[in-house]
């Protein structure tokens, strides 16, 4: 199958070289020099123009950062909206708000072209696999027609109904969980810190307790090592919380928890962390306290 | 070993049943006379007066709700601290903030008995099978010497230090994860349902993926099958989130999540809903915002 991956990051570089592995024609998109090296090195083709790239692709996955984003791909000067054959299908894996992806949906299905709202779980090691998880919701057919595609990129294609939104509101129901579980987990080491207990058995003995999270397990270590440079940064989630406390806003919804988990990404940002691993958040509650967390 | 349980609810039950399949001779002892003849139903004795039934124990496990139980129980009018044997080993179980725990260590021992300060982690079930965990504190010869009591409740005793304190502040640590997950488990859960998700499918997508946590594993279930029959009731976490706050005031330390969570807690009391399960957060939103959750 001719498929294209615009955005070559850590994720869309993996789904890139995951669909290679499978047999399918990949060409990569890139406005990075850089990214565009990276796939060629794993024997890949990559373009600078996304509509270029989209001409005669039958499924083409949009791995950019937001709903900006995607909908500038779509619809803007480099469009690939006009330049897909008719009834391809424009996978669509940026974390956005339900409304958005409706929206995005809508204005392609208006020009014969497909929507998948297709967010992702699963870091850079799992794409490279061929094992993200897929949120996916659209039409049936679609999903049909680009299956070797998505098995390529996913050992699980979650099919969450017919119709674009469903996707990104389950993105955002994870989202909210994840955010609150890193805030909560820095939250919960700083404090046993300043308790006087060693983070490090804090660690061994959460994680074989009821407190344990799926970012508990996988954000400590980062604290632990004393090592922030960004897995993944703490931008990643002043993005993604600010995405669920929009849509709850626009359901009448109150997310209290995800608004306080918010402010304390807001709080690493505001101290310069923007850019460093979301567990940064542990130092803000150190700066304040004045608390020794291990170093690198 | 001679070992005397005191309170027999869900937990001492467990472990006087444990200790008494691993052979030791075991006094139950509680109030309530449903209570103490559940333990004579299992074959063990039991008696009303703490007092009697500490002469002559070499380890004494107090399982009561809270630090003002367990001083009653020391040095109250039924009081066991003189009536042990000197040498004794006192094993508190019970949550309750550090500081308590040091004050009632520093007391038990100018009378010449030991306090052990370990509070468990694990439910009925594991109780029962001699398989909670303990995070203790306290003297090594008390660990030693009551080693084999611990060994038939426990399938892991984490030794947190010398001094009592430690085991307290490591069960805060877990108590503030754990409580926060659930409030947050059924924010989430409640947002996706006014979203349009179906909660089945997003109990079966997030434990797979990033957004999980012990909690929302154990928990969302209750909501699934509309099922508020406590298992560990909303009152459990008002105290145990109370004592994490009153603790961080003492140490001049903020947790804004937990101070949040507790807050959900305390909603879910308001609303009349204090001695359901803790998954009733999940009504309080649901009530606010005149959602369908799943019905029993």
């Amino acid at each position: 199958m001719r498929v294209t991956v615009v955005g070559l990051g850590s994720i869309g570089l993996g789904m890139a070289v995951s669909l290679r592995a499978a047999g399918h024609e990949v060409v990569g998109v890139d406005l990075s020099g850089e990214r565009r090296e990276a796939f060629r090195r794993q024997g890949g083709t990559a373009l600078t123009s996304a509509a270029e790239a989209a001409v005669g692709a039958e499924c083409l996955f949009c791995v950019v950062v937001d709903a900006k984003q995607t909908e500038e791909l779509l619809f803007g000067t480099d469009g690939v909206a006009a330049a897909l054959p008719e009834g391809a299908v424009f996978v669509s894996c940026a974390t956005m708000s339900p409304a958005d992806s409706r929206r995005l949906s809508d204005g392609l299905a208006a020009m014969g072209r497909v929507y998948l709202d297709a967010p992702t779980s699963g870091g850079a090691a799992k794409a490279m696999t061929g094992e993200i998880t897929l949120m996916a919701s659209g039409p049936p057919r679609a999903f049909d027609k680009v299956a070797p595609a998505l098995d390529a990129v996913a050992s699980v294609v979650r099919r969450l109904g017919d119709e674009a939104g469903a996707g990104s509101s389950m993105k955002l129901v994870n989202q909210l969980l994840a955010g609150v579980h890193i805030a909560t987990a820095c939250e919960a080491i700083a404090f046993a810190v300043r308790m006087g207990l060693d983070p490090h058995q804090v660690y061994e003995v959460i994680t074989g307790a009821a407190g344990n999270s799926w970012m508990f397990e996988n954000r400590v270590p980062h604290i632990l090592d004393g090592d922030y440079s960004p897995k993944s940064a703490v931008g990643i989630f002043t993005k993604d919380l600010g995405l669920v406390l929009d849509a709850a806003r626009e359901n009448d919804f109150p997310v209290p928890m995800a608004g306080m988990g918010l402010q304390m990404f807001e709080m690493a940002a505001a101290a310069g962390m923007r850019a460093d691993d979301d567990a940064s958040v542990a130092r803000v509650y150190a700066q304040l306290a004045g608390l020794s967390l291990p170093a690198q």
